[in-house]
């Protein structure tokens, strides 16, 4: 079965869709506002998934055929499809319609900030499912993270020159969950030419990024206003940074008058990079960065009985898929206690997941845990959370993924 | 059974302590860092409650006759008893061990805050169980909420004075809780002479506190750093300030520069206030206050379709017990659902609860299941939660109690 979406304001010519059927009450999470149909919530009797190509846009529509809406399929993948619009009034595959979603999720970037440094389309609770872009000023870093939006590529990257006339646009397609949807590992400039790299301005600092070889899209503007906390915290500190990468947290501290800070990364690139933006931002004479591996390194540092006043921990994902829970919860609950063995007397403790198994109150039990072992009492002084330009989606808890504490140690 | 605590730093000469046994099992909160006991966890054969005095200072052992701590009991409370000191090394009733967790209390709020306004103590995650005090510049306000805590107010008052210094110190003992404890409720100056009402600094402007007729101790500290959220959200635009009390969310979107803030309580004591607090700061030509019941206003408001850019909601408990959680949940999602009648286009709504027993998640669902049926779609872009003078205690989810979220509505 095929349905027909009429003309309107972003369609000139009707169009038609092929149709996904969802199995009786199947559609209740949907029509609450999720936007994703898993494979066995599909009617394969009615629509067998082996009939779609993957990214196909489809129309998704209840057992009692009454559609819910326009989205894009992928039978190879556990979210079989994903909404994009709400009822068939709309056309999906024009590019209107993606600038009307740009230009909504623009407006509220431009109203939060200052500067053009922010998260500009953080997928699902932008609207535009599978697609993340960060902006650096004139270049847009992108990610299409599914096939249905790898498909709409070309429009995107239309609609981006079209409402932001950057400079760059670069496709940083190299994250695992990618493979998922069996789609390929790449980075390459999509739009503009070939030029110096990219830089971030945050808390009046500026560092540069590297939109090919950085992690994620390149800078994590979710941690920024968690970041801004340490603000009343670190002046006059001895501070350690963890899992450094270009030294966002450990050179904010010391603007923010640390005594001195130690940036520790397993990656020589991240170290070579902390040290040149600690140049660039006049701060070298307070910052140091090590290359280690975090774990060991924390136990050095406790050998050698060294003390920090305030210690942060903003590891990578240690619980990347539901059954890692286990052993990830350990390696946080480990990973908080070498934290605190390392902190000075009435330390500052601030220690982050970004995984979304992690559960909130199973981060903060972590902590709780290993103060209780080396008999320390914690008062938790602030709950973080990922920034403004990642707005959660009420309806889609996969979108609430950070979470982080800043909490207070003392002796027992 | 007695137990005898030596002498130490803080107990010049030998004390006795009546023994609370615990039965089997019900240690483990405890250890693992919770301060409660239930009347049902006591072994009530080895150690009956009703010997107790409400407040009566004991030693609390396990099944084993192990000590865990020592407390203050309270034969006729759900809380028949909380650890106020963990070991038995140190003694409760003198006042040096509350001297020093008052200074404990106080480098904390002198690290994050500049100026002297903040929660001073909270309670059990101040080490305090059952005492709350706000500072206001050389003024304490005090409440006491359990027995125990009640018959140590004499040595809590000694101590302020000896730490603070305070011009006056009021003991705000009408809390509705204290009931619960069986304790009497009267609101009057503990130390100190009459004068002038206490001022409160926040965000550069200033407000009249009243110690005696206010509510809850005067000022709801707990919400400052969540109205200093407001500053990028609310310059040139309308703003309404539901359940306003003294107008500090209202004042504050004002100085933040809202073009025109209306201000609703249903107190003519607070609309008074509220205009008092607009004159002295200056801010009155852009400031309404109105007496009000908030859900009629609400749909007056709706009726003549007055729209606000952004519309704040910050009522006071709705389920203030276990067993109102249906009712109270129904109540946050009426209201949430009339303030976004009440929005414009692409608006702001801030909502709040201050209810314990109002899960985080509950209170998302309400604004999302409003907005679902209102047809309008949610961004949640921060969550709110108690400021760090509130410090959650890790091991006791009780001193949780402050969610909120800012979440931008649109059209779906």
């Amino acid at each position: 079965m095929r349905v027909r979406v009429e003309p309107d304001l972003t369609l000139s010519e009707p169009i038609e869709y092929p149709a996904l059927f969802l199995k009786r009450g199947e559609d209740k999470r949907l029509r609450e506002g999720h936007l994703w149909v898993f494979s066995n919530e599909v009617d394969v009797a009615r629509s067998p998934l082996t009939e779609f190509e993957p990214g196909e846009i489809a129309a998704i529509l209840d057992h009692a055929c009454k559609p819910i809406g326009i989205g894009y399929v992928n039978p190879a993948s556990l979210i079989a499809a994903r909404l994009v619009v709400r009822g068939v009034a709309n056309g999906l595959d024009r590019s209107s319609l993606i600038v009307h979603r740009l230009n909504v999720a623009l407006a509220l970037r431009e109203r939060l900030y200052a500067e053009p440094y922010y998260r500009l389309v953080f997928g699902e609770s932008d609207g535009l499912p599978g697609l993340t872009l960060d902006r650096f000023g004139d270049v847009i870093v992108g990610q299409t993270t599914t096939a249905g939006m790898e498909r709409l590529k070309d429009a995107v990257a239309e609609a981006i020159v079209k409402v932001l006339k950057p400079r760059q646009l670069w496709w940083k397609n190299d994250a695992s969950i990618r493979a998922l949807e069996n789609l390929p590992s790449y980075a390459d400039l999509g739009y503009g030419e070939y030029g110096p790299p990219p830089i971030v301005r945050e808390g009046g600092l500026t560092f540069e990024v590297d939109p090919v070889g950085g992690q994620k899209t390149g800078w994590f503007y979710d941690q920024r206003e968690n970041r801004d906390r340490l603000s009343r915290l670190v002046a006059g500190r001895r501070v350690l940074d963890m899992f450094s990468y270009l030294g966002a947290w450990g050179l904010r501290a010391a603007a923010f008058g640390a005594s001195d800070v130690v940036c520790v990364d397993a990656s020589q690139a991240a170290v070579d990079a902390i040290g040149r933006n600690a140049e660039r931002n006049d701060l070298a004479a307070r910052v140091r960065a090590v290359r280690a591996d975090a774990f060991d390194h924390l136990k050095a540092l406790r050998e050698a009985r060294e003390r920090f006043d305030v210690v942060i921990l903003d590891p990578p994902a240690f619980v990347k898929r539901k059954k890692d829970f286990a052993e990830g919860r350990l390696a946080y609950r480990r990973l908080s206690e070498l934290g605190m063995q390392v902190l000075a007397k009435d330390g500052v403790l601030v220690t982050c997941s970004c995984s979304y198994h992690m559960p909130r109150a199973a981060l903060l039990d972590a902590v709780q845990q290993g103060a209780r072992h080396l008999d320390r009492s914690v008062q938790m002084l602030v709950q973080l959370q990922q920034g403004p330009d990642h707005p959660v989606h009420p309806a889609i808890p996969e979108t609430d993924y950070l979470k982080g504490f800043i909490c207070r140690v003392l002796p027992a």
